[in-house]
């Protein structure tokens, strides 16, 4: 499998994404339109991000809970802008029963069992939520409300991409109901916060925190809080967003609560999430020709150690020594296999456990018994060293770490050095169409100058960056004063 | 909430179990017919579940992957007996767009985004996985395949109960594939095992191994293993099944794989499943008629400690010695909160931790403090015990121990009370009128003598068990040599 290699990242980009993800047996596309089937070594990842976010999450106070698949057809048109964003593209359920087909030809549907109100698989769930906390919310003691959920979504999607776009898809959404206006904005960012941080300890993933403008707001919310990530093609990545979504439903769903003085005021509310997605993010910011790159906190095996042998004496000798490694280290924390398989050579293994992604790779010959050394090597940048087997433990938990730190350093770089300045259009889509990048510009606060620049760049405005910076002219209506944002054309 | 307290379980057996899963704040129904929302702590409660299972099915080989939600029509149809089990009351998309009505009262399906292909949620994936599987599965060196999928299923349900029977309800679904006979049998058999052991040693319920007859058979199967609880009112309740499906699927959908001498053989086939039902078993096994009783291995919190003081200098002595056994116990890992909300009062509190099933209550109060005692008090059997505050800790996380040891001893003796024998049907009936339970008896194997003895009892055979038993005289035909079996009323 391995064997065939990938195509260059140089040569396409986009095609060696989709061999990556295919060879190590990420996620395949299943036959059913849209929806991708995610593979053991691919979900094992997707647990590791799972379990991380998912401590990050309580330990800032919340709760998981689980809300019904299906929303009634009706709630989607409750909040008006949000019926626009997501009541279009969508799974509709019309029917709850099949029957046989009188000419024995299967099953069909049964004309009998139409729903009198055609359900919606969700497409995320503000509307079936706010519908419950309704009943939650009386007082401001119910207050605040700080729930999360784990679910698949969908969203009809004709042009699908594993993990990047996909009509059914895994998520997480925080839902959470405040008294006050500037709790519920302290929550959003509060959130935005964990994602960034998520992001750069564990994925090794540089981002940039900023605002939406309005134009690429969440349909419903008052504010939409973004991290972007820059891909090394250049593109950028929306890696997740957390919305300050007022009392807009609040006021759809009529949730008020009693506040200390008895007043019955609306509730304010938030939503965030991160999906699958993540793992799109996670492979176009660190693998390379070979294959996948893992940072180590994410990997599902960190460490392989693969025998060299001859004879079935050498093998039983690094099978002794290797045995005692492995004890250590999985007492340390560290994961580990021991890839004895006699049907398949070094180098094929090498291969695989490259293409895998598998952050350090151990080689041990009879040379290296005899000498007391091991052959380490590092996936990442591949540098190779012969060590002594003393102490060998905690200098591989450390060389963990390392590469950790590393990746993130790498990728800090790559967002650095794949960030301009424009100051005119024709500056832009030099820089845009050479070799990408974000691109800072000034820009008047105005949708209809945001819109002119994307037909003429087919660039977005990621962010308005959340980091102070100066004011100057806007980048094509020369405004003085315009705020400087972030451009990038995106996935 | 609480002090209002429940129906009792004599009263109303099923009024009781809705009251509780309410009151405990477990779960309750949405707007959404037969749908259910999983309250934080429930779903805290399920979690524990999920993480011992997810625990037990990857030590003994299993990994986890994702299937898509959605099964096109005709893929049940490819199995005979899957489809008349399956393919009948279901969600069925017909259609993936909707628009804006034309005068303006919300939105409408739009009739031109009609699928090609009705699309079901899938009510188990066997046909999806199968379907998928073909592709991975070319030589014996791609099985065994050991992938277990946590996912969301629907199958429409017109009467429902709050995690007994819901239209959307959670579950893992084992799906496996061999290349032999014997090891797939096996596997059954394995997870029926693993099921059995969590059911005791987690959920402190002991359990019936035995195997469907034909009739209660999973529609695909060759045979179903099945566990059987015994519930508080006399009800058996199955926790949890096991398939092997023989090569049922693999003809279905075509799998193959060559042996090693390049024979081509179908593959050989199992599939297992425990759900949030789970949740409905807990609380019917355990509860009393002040709410609900948790196992402690399962209890989200283990441990309330709450103060009784007149003054904010006593609150103050007693949260300065509570902080220290807090930091204690959690360094065991035992999950601990002091509760010193003012706005309460400790009767209140009492209540509500009883309501909420916490295994251990710990009271102090300034005597307790002057003393150097506490009061503890046990959820299961409410026997109250003062004790030295000296080395405290550990006995506490011994008592745990005990507690969920007791548990089990206690639902152990409830089962084997309620097991009884009968030679006609006379007696089976006077035994299912009066209390309930498991009633034993000969029946010669025959699906007629079976639906006969049901329509006389309202009772089916929850199985065969795997134990090795004497043979008898039928119980309705009075056939020698027949079987023993376990008959019940059922959840």
């Amino acid at each position: 499998m391995s064997s065939k290699g990938l195509i260059k990242r140089s040569e396409d980009f986009s095609k060696w994404y989709n061999e990556l993800v295919s060879k190590a047996d990420l996620a395949e596309h299943s036959d059913v339109r849209g929806c991708m089937i995610i593979k053991p070594y691919g979900y094992a990842i997707w647990e590791k991000i799972k379990d991380q976010l998912d401590q990050m999450f309580k330990e800032t106070g919340h709760q998981n809970a689980y809300f019904p698949l299906f929303i009634p057809k009706s709630y989607l048109s409750k909040e008006a802008n949000h019926v626009d964003g997501f009541a279009k593209e969508c799974a509709v359920v019309t029917h709850y029963r099949l029957k046989n087909a009188e000419d024995g030809s299967g099953v069909v549907v049964d004309p009998d069992a139409k729903l009198d109100e055609e359900l919606i698989v969700r497409p995320t769930s503000e509307t079936i939520i706010w519908n419950t906390y309704k009943k939650w919310i009386q007082s401001y003691r119910d207050l605040p409300i700080l729930v999360n959920q784990w679910a698949n979504v969908v969203r009809w999607e004709m042009r699908t991409r594993l993990f990047l776009r996909t009509s059914e898809f895994l998520w997480q959404e925080g839902h959470t109901a405040h008294s006050t206006k500037i709790e519920a904005v302290e929550e959003t960012e509060k959130m935005l916060n964990v994602y960034a941080q998520f992001l750069e300890q564990f994925m090794a993933i540089p981002v940039i925190k900023g605002v939406k403008t309005e134009n690429e707001r969440f349909a419903g919310a008052e504010e939409t809080y973004c991290i972007e990530a820059l891909m090394q093609d250049g593109k950028a990545l929306q890696a997740g967003t957390s919305h300050f979504l007022g009392q807009n439903f609040a006021k759809a769903f009529d949730v008020t609560f009693a506040d200390k003085n008895g007043i019955q005021n609306h509730v304010w509310a938030t939503s965030w999430g991160v999906s699958t997605r993540l793992m799109g993010a996670l492979i176009m910011t660190h693998s390379d020709d070979k294959g996948l790159v893992l940072p180590p906190k994410l990997a599902p095996l960190q460490v392989v150690i693969v025998p060299i042998y001859k004879n079935s004496t050498q093998l039983e000798e690094i099978s002794n020594y290797v045995n005692e490694l492995k004890q250590e280290l999985l007492k340390m924390g560290v994961s580990v296999k021991f890839d004895n398989d006699d049907n398949k050579k070094p180098g094929w293994k090498f291969a695989e456990y490259e293409m895998k992604g598998v952050p350090l790779r151990i080689a041990i010959g009879p040379r290296d018994m005899e000498n007391k050394t091991v052959e380490l090597s590092r996936r990442d940048n591949f540098n190779k060293t012969t060590i002594s087997q003393n102490g060998l433990a905690s200098k591989i938990s450390n060389l963990l770490i390392q590469i950790q730190n590393d990746l993130l350093d790498h990728a800090n770089s790559f967002l650095n050095e794949n960030t301009y300045f424009a100051s005119t259009i024709e500056e832009m889509n030099k820089i845009l169409n050479s070799k990408g990048g974000f691109v800072e510009a000034f820009w008047n606060g105005e949708s209809k100058t945001e819109q002119k620049i994307k037909e003429l760049t087919k660039a977005t405005i990621r962010c308005i960056p959340l980091e102070e910076s100066n004011t100057g002219k806007c980048i094509f209506t020369g405004q003085a004063n315009s705020k400087k944002v972030l451009f990038a054309r995106a996935y």
